[in-house]
């Protein structure tokens, strides 16, 4: 906040290359969840976060992968994965803000935009995978795991697949839309998955045969 | 068989229209898994199927359409859904199926390339959810409903959530791919689903609060 570049900037664009790189992407940011992917521009960008274009093109090979850095950046602290011992507790409140930033915070078309173009360009597939589905599914994992050693999880219940019945469910209803992605269905993934579905057979402690 | 018309079909495409019709989604339905949804033309499919590219312009739009067609054609009767009066065992023999067009049969490619298009194609999106997502819904639904009232799957369970914790799932894996598709994750999902993850609580029948 003191520091003496900042009164410069306008001027003659002295910022550190920090400062200029953490402008772009929150003007991206802003952009994508205000207008969605398409139209976004170097030129829009740049006026937007007070920069040069050039200076967008020497960090960032096209718009597009801008885009991706600021959604990633942006979504991140909304994703935070809370541990305050009761998993339930947990999964419940870090679905919820999920499934808020996929609607309410209109990041629903970004991500879906994102994940439809991997589907025909192997690079984007690939820096999606290695940025976002894989840390995502790990830090859901390693929570699921603490439960297990807490007593709350099954222990022979694998946690990659308890990540695919609840943020895939909800990856379902955003990419394949049929029904609603609301916060009763994130209450609705967690009475299934935690309790069970099959109805309990009378005088023993499981239902349909599994 | 014994159709007069069959003689003449190479000498003057006689052959009735919708045997022409079937033989042209025939066609592309074998290429689609042998080679893949980008490479294939009117051209190619008019080649295989022994009919007239003008033929195939008259019912079709664009080779995507046909394409389209041609892929819910071939794997209708690959995704059958039993009713053997036994919900666990429907489940899994359905679900087992299903993955196994997506992987060994190579249906999985072709599905992601349509549902990634879709994501940036409303008139695509629209045909999809009107002709391949709303339609397989319904029919796990209906089969969930009879094993509800067969006593079999919890009253208070709401199909539909389902749906998007067994194939939802299974599309998570394919669109976003970070974990195996196989049918050791099909297991999975069931018993995850029908008996539910957590762990028991001793003296009881439940576990974490839910």
């Amino acid at each position: 906040m003191s520091d003496p570049q900042n009164g410069l900037r306008r001027g003659r664009g002295r910022r550190p290359a920090e400062a200029v790189r953490a402008a772009a992407l929150t003007a991206a940011g802003e952009m994508l969840f205000e207008t969605g992917l398409p139209g976004l521009t170097f030129d829009k960008i740049a006026q937007r976060a007070g920069v040069s274009k050039m200076t967008l093109y020497k960090w960032w090979p096209s718009p597009g992968a801008l885009a991706f850095e600021a959604y990633f950046t942006a979504v991140e602290p909304r994703l935070a994965f809370d541990d305050t011992g009761d998993i339930a507790h947990d999964l419940r409140s870090q679905l919820r803000s999920f499934v808020r930033l996929l609607t309410a915070e209109r990041g629903g078309p970004v991500i879906a935009a994102l994940v439809g173009a991997a589907q025909h360009d192997p690079d984007l597939a690939a820096v999606l995978a290695e940025q976002y589905t894989i840390p995502r599914r790990t830090l859901a994992v390693d929570r699921l795991r603490r439960a297990q050693e807490a007593g709350q999880i099954a222990p022979d219940v694998d946690p990659q697949v308890v990540v695919d019945q609840l943020w895939g469910a909800c990856y379902h209803r955003l990419l394949m839309p049929a029904e609603p992605l609301t916060l009763e269905f994130v209450d609705a993934l967690l009475r299934n998955l935690l309790r069970g579905i099959a109805q309990p057979v009378a005088g023993t402690t499981s239902g349909a045969s599994v």
